[in-house]
């Protein structure tokens, strides 16, 4: 092979490490943004996670959707700050809201630009008894997300987070009520903290075991792995 | 330097970072294997789960060994699928089997054809109390997984799903009787969702506390670090 | 474009995607060293975990500050070996310490040789009614941890594992005694496992809420997220 021919091959293969590289940096990218999602989210720091969103947002949260910032800035500045940390941001003495995230399946698209995850996470939550009012639950779920990268910064286009059960710590998630979560029911202005619209379904608990849709084919025969019932 | 040398240098260079960045790719593609066993685990996806095995997997579970996608079937197909899915693939209500698998540690072979990982999941169980019965545990425990390269796909070669301890949730772990756990006692064909062969030790659950032995030497010194008693 | 001019260019590529590649192969490593850690953790396997630290170690906990390979022996060989596997490495049969690891945020510095990680750890431990004594807890917390690498192997140099919340199985975190944790109060040679020197500040468990510094900005706005009360 002469110089010409070889040079080109090295071009071919840097262009393709290049690539490559990038969609590897890109992985952990998207995940480390997804797990400082819940570093804040342990800490009430709701304007950092409203900068984690991209402008054209959504977050599908008990059976509503919020939209764009301003919907983020209504589920997260709005309904939840208010409710868990008294309408400022950061935590509050006395309240627990540990949001570990763990098992990461993040699939970047070929031109580096969108992104999917599935990820789970297990809650640690509740008030401690020297505020006056001790209450503490388990909860789990699960998350499939679309992240958008733009102007070299990734950020969450798509939030679903999916709960799947809550156990209050005394009786466990065996005995939990299936209506104990209410789903929102009211849209923005109606409910000024409300979502944009309500979603085709409400969120349902266990007992019931609905599967969140895989993002990605089954590994090795490539086939979708379908919802079942 | 003339360009001839540096061609070569280049040429060089480029063939190790492929080989590098071949084997981080794996990396990612086997802790998302794994973690896609997890996530079917939730849901009683057991036809999914055998498509994860290699013809020639082992499947290392309560003191018995079930070989080849046969065994692997009577296992999954079989024996958990009958009794946690009522003998179709797919979630129940009413019944939670949630896998969550963390803490991986994968190391790919040179040659990118095999694999090692450990991990560790975090068990969340039982049967809601409108099935009639209310039933609730955490589970706890390691895995020392072999997997295998074959058609471009990594499959799972060799699982081993270590029980450490199981705690009802109403008591904890502190209260779960040695022998809580029934290893297997009989073959295939006399049991007919029996292991090939029974294991030459049986499972042992806390309080025992028996290491599960370490696929990695030492990341500093590069010795190995032993079993102890 | 001449040969010359692409061979250049050729080499300034590669050389950017070898420092890439190794900064991917860096983290890998470094999260695999955390998370080896906490394998050894579980197993009380306080050896290998000495040396896991680098010579000029710190180690934050409980209030204290212990430095160097001997502060590391004083607190790892000496108070935790005598207080949970009486005196030898290795598990003690009804003692439960698993110290799952999980959350990785880890940024390897550009030369390759520092590196900052923040994790979640989310701890099952206990002793089993068969020793005498049932005792069972849960306990949650995070890590950030300063790397280095030398002679090639990635080693701690800074660990503050921060305890966030203690639960006691029978009762839940909900109810834990503010004052549940000892500090520790003398240093080394008066406490002869104590610490070189004491904290700044005590170790404060829930219902405090301090926040644990993140070592990274905000990952889209590249601004510093402020500790808030």
């Amino acid at each position: 092979m002469n110089d010409d021919a070889r040079i080109a091959a090295l071009e071919q293969q840097v262009a393709a490490l290049t690539r490559q590289v990038g969609l590897l940096e890109d992985t952990f990218a998207v995940r480390h943004l997804q797990f400082k999602y819940g570093y804040y989210m342990d800490k009430c720091l709701y304007d950092p996670i409203i900068d984690l969103m991209a402008d054209d947002c959504e977050i599908h949260f008990l059976g509503g959707v919020f939209r764009g910032k301003e919907g983020a800035g209504r589920l997260y500045c709005g309904r939840l700050r208010n409710r868990f940390a008294g309408g400022t941001d950061g935590p509050k003495p006395g309240l627990l809201m540990d949001h570990p995230q763990l098992q990461d399946i993040v699939d970047v698209a070929p031109d580096g630009l969108t992104a999917r995850g599935r990820f789970r996470y297990l809650m640690q939550a509740g008030t401690h008894y020297t505020t006056g009012t001790a209450h503490q639950w388990w909860e789990g779920g699960l998350y499939e997300n679309t992240y958008v990268k733009r102007d070299g910064a990734w950020q969450i286009q798509i939030i679903v987070p999916k709960m799947c059960y809550v156990g209050y710590y005394e009786h466990g998630w065996a005995y939990t009520k299936p209506d104990a979560i209410n789903n929102l029911s009211k849209t923005f202005p109606e409910d000024p903290y409300g979502p944009d619209e309500l979603a085709d379904a409400p969120l349902v608990l266990w007992p019931q075991t609905d599967i969140l849709p895989f993002h990605y084919p089954h590994p090795v025969t490539g086939e979708p792995v379908e919802m079942e019932k």
